[in-house]
């Protein structure tokens, strides 16, 4: 005989009806949930949540419930108001559990839930109190103080509807890249190379000593990643197609608004390509995807829209997803015709701001040249080699000015905030990336490994990589990048 | 007037029709496309990928293309073998492309290419080559084998197939989790706590010292996260319902089939719930929604079963995924009721095995109870405090063996591979929490943070973990969790 299993005498069973359709029906239905299908009128119903607001009339109160799946609110309508000790009990930010009637408002939102004090069925519980102190009121707070409270500032609209927001961009990229057949992979993020060699690694190693394995861990030392874009070679050289979406770690000492020293990158490697604008349309197409998706899903704008402070950030919101969706395709253009432009239109008669050809573009000029001059997310391509890494090969034909060698890539430069993707076709030739690194005197064995696979079956591949919290800062309006991440690290910055 | 982009001259331009479906057409087709949507038999065609296989008879040869967008391949026909340079030109592992004609096959595969070497629009170029002695051939390589080739291992349909998989689940998991209004975060990875006070942590430190900060970086001693828990649960309390898919890392000196020191784990915390079932059920609806929908797309099925050497390892996944899809719920035991199974049936009469209560269950006892007992995944429930974590509440009423303290907690355990997902409710009351820490004499200070949100506004919430790997190798019945992940970390394994 089977023992009986728990399951059974606690009534756990599973819904199957349910599983079908992704619902998971014993857990509470949360205010964002309710809404989008709201039960009939008058039948008793229980909402959970912290206080955003209260206020009081002679007769009536109102406390506003909100549980961070939405930026609505459910407003909870009382009818005992001057009873004393009712009202003493309740402050914002406490969690609430209501159980009162749920009615058609008469007030801005739909619908409302009244709770009766007379009413045996009705029920109002508060879960969890809050200290007379308790940070996060109704009032506006800036973003700057609101930092201060890592633990609690995803508590306000704003920053909760940036996280969910967020969420559903990751979502939007998924299915652009599931419905173009690339693989989703996971690069390692401990590594033994350097990607980049510019030394702004950090350095990991274990705790406690392992003795059997000698001083280090892994035997060798090991470093976290700073872009996993060499591994990402590898395998799009086996799938064809392949993108990850993955912590990068840069230890810059730079506490700006751009930069974080734990970061998400996005990272795409495609085989069997033969131009670079192959690689401008797709990062294009990915973008535009992204933002035309989020559009047409009105829940989710107004979710991002309507939880701002300021009603200047969300039509600032709307014109940055308008530029993006622009109908022209967007502006592609060399560096050597960007240097020109910046020196014909933006310095025309001054010396201040003038380039030089082979002078890096600084970010305000980039903004200059996509928010001002271009108004639109532009391409600019094949900058000179000396400015990039060893694996981007040189121009195609055609590109190339003559005597100042330049390599087949781009960035795609958005208006506000300057570079959002980088990305070039990679040298899948072996000696000619060999020849390229010992002219930049780079030590050749530690990336064995990858030279490798140009002996290999080599194939024709490109790539590009774009920083995900930067999209999201500006698809989302958001300043500082630290807002768009929920435990932002940077140098001197790990609180918890 | 404006500078003409470059675009316009190089035809760069957009095929809006493509975005709306996601498609992007300026790449060439991968395989895979190129099977779902034939082109009209008799067109020109060009097919790139890596030769898996050559054969010849007197008039004919066969090139078998594999590109690992699928475990199909396709298949050359080529119409002058006799001639001995041709013969001699192809290798296993070079990377191809050929253009030919498409057509109807006779052989076993629908479709084949025709290469006609007097068609002038025939062309078949080799874009890379291989040493003799490459590596991966047509017969059988052990998966121990491809271990010793990091770079070139995914080019077998085995392994391939299983990062295609791996990344379908995560969009399957996408959805559930979408459709039931959880918020995808990320939580940090360096962080200065540590959520299971087992020491098994990295270090990090940045390789340049930063002078302005003093010795450390971030201005205090920091580590890899072993579990994003803590921060997912403070998440938690601001936006209701969150998961992540997040590299964790665990500094075990041990190099086992079943540990990594870098994995994905999947984390999720739910409010608002007052039952332990509620998160059982959570975890159940999970796992089947993957399965259900990975069996539902017969495509995917079929990549994943057919690219396997060997026969009974596709069998095998087809009883797993019929396991995991019983009709009846998953068996629920506490941990008291299953250490009464495990000494009344798998050890009647032999008092070798034999468990007192507050012994750990082990991974062999796991395997027997779900894979021999019970032939199903089961829930064990409520294990005794001392053996879990101090942020597990005390198991509810009725469940508490009189005498004997337990947790409300619980394991999900599979066949064959024992412990999948451990979960619990978690303490939202701040002085009972504390009261739990000070018995373990764990240091409060350093987990303030966390300790507050129990102070303002807590919501009774709890959620669980599952190790990644563990789901794919397991639905996908690959052995050693190294073959699952695409560049596995160990101590002493860290390659490039």
């Amino acid at each position: 005989m089977r023992f009986l299993p728990t399951a059974a005498r606690l009534g756990h069973s599973l819904n199957t009806r349910c599983i079908q359709n992704f619902a998971y029906s014993t857990l509470a239905p949360p205010i964002v949930e309710t809404l989008q299908n709201p039960p009939p009128s008058n039948s008793l119903i229980t909402v959970n949540g912290h206080i955003k607001s209260l206020r009081y009339s002679k007769n009536v109160g109102f406390i506003d419930i909100s549980d961070g799946s939405s930026s609505k609110t459910l407003n909870v309508v009382f009818l005992s108001p001057d009873k004393v000790l009712e009202r003493n009990r309740f402050k914002v930010g406490q969690s609430l559990s209501v159980t009162g009637r749920w009615i058609e408002s008469r007030g801005k939102q739909a619908y409302e839930v009244q709770y009766n004090l007379d009413n045996p069925e009705h029920q109002i519980k508060i879960m969890g109190d809050v200290p007379e102190d308790y940070p996060i009121q109704k009032k506006t707070h800036s973003l700057q103080f609101l930092r201060t409270l890592p633990t609690l500032r995803h508590r306000t609209s704003t920053l909760a509807s940036i996280l969910r927001f967020r969420s559903k961009v990751e979502s939007h990229l998924t299915d652009f890249f599931n419905h173009n057949h690339f693989v989703k992979v996971t690069p390692p993020l401990i590594t033994s190379s350097d990607c980049e060699g510019a030394g702004e690694q950090f350095q990991v190693e274990s705790l406690k000593k392992v003795s059997s394995k000698g001083d280090e861990f892994f035997g060798k030392p090991a470093n976290l990643t700073v872009s996993t874009q060499l591994h990402l070679e590898v395998l799009a050289q086996s799938l064809n197609r392949v993108w990850t979406l993955t912590p990068c770690f840069r230890a810059e000492d730079s506490n700006t608004n751009r930069h974080l020293s734990e970061f998400w990158m996005l990272e795409v490697e495609v085989c069997y390509i033969d131009r670079l604008q192959q690689l401008t349309a797709l990062t294009e197409a990915m973008v535009r995807h992204v933002v035309k998706a989020m559009r047409s899903d009105k829940a989710s704008f107004f979710d991002l829209t309507e939880a701002r402070f300021n009603k200047d950030e969300a039509a600032r919101i709307n014109e940055r997803w308008e530029t993006v969706l622009s109908p022209e395709a967007w502006p592609s253009m060399t560096y050597s015709e960007a240097v020109e432009i910046i020196n014909k239109v933006k310095c025309k008669g001054r010396s201040k701001g003038r380039m030089e050809w082979g002078d890096s573009i600084s970010t305000e000029q980039e903004k200059w040249l996509a928010g001002e001059y271009f108004k639109s997310p532009v391409f600019v391509t094949d900058y000179p080699a000396e400015q990039k890494p060893f694996y981007m090969p040189p121009s195609s034909e055609g590109v190339l000015v003559s005597g100042k060698p330049t390599v087949s890539c781009f960035d795609l430069i958005m208006p506000d905030i300057g570079e959002l993707v980088g990305g070039s076709m990679r040298q899948s030739d072996h000696n000619k990336l060999l020849e390229e690194m010992k002219r930049r005197e780079m030590n050749t064995a530690e990336i064995d490994w990858y030279l490798s696979t140009r002996l290999n079956g080599s194939v024709p591949h490109g790539g590009f990589g774009m920083g995900f919290e930067r999209l999201i800062a500006y698809l989302g309006a958001m300043e500082n990048i630290k807002d768009v991440t929920a435990f932002p690290r940077a140098s001197g910055l790990c609180e918890c």
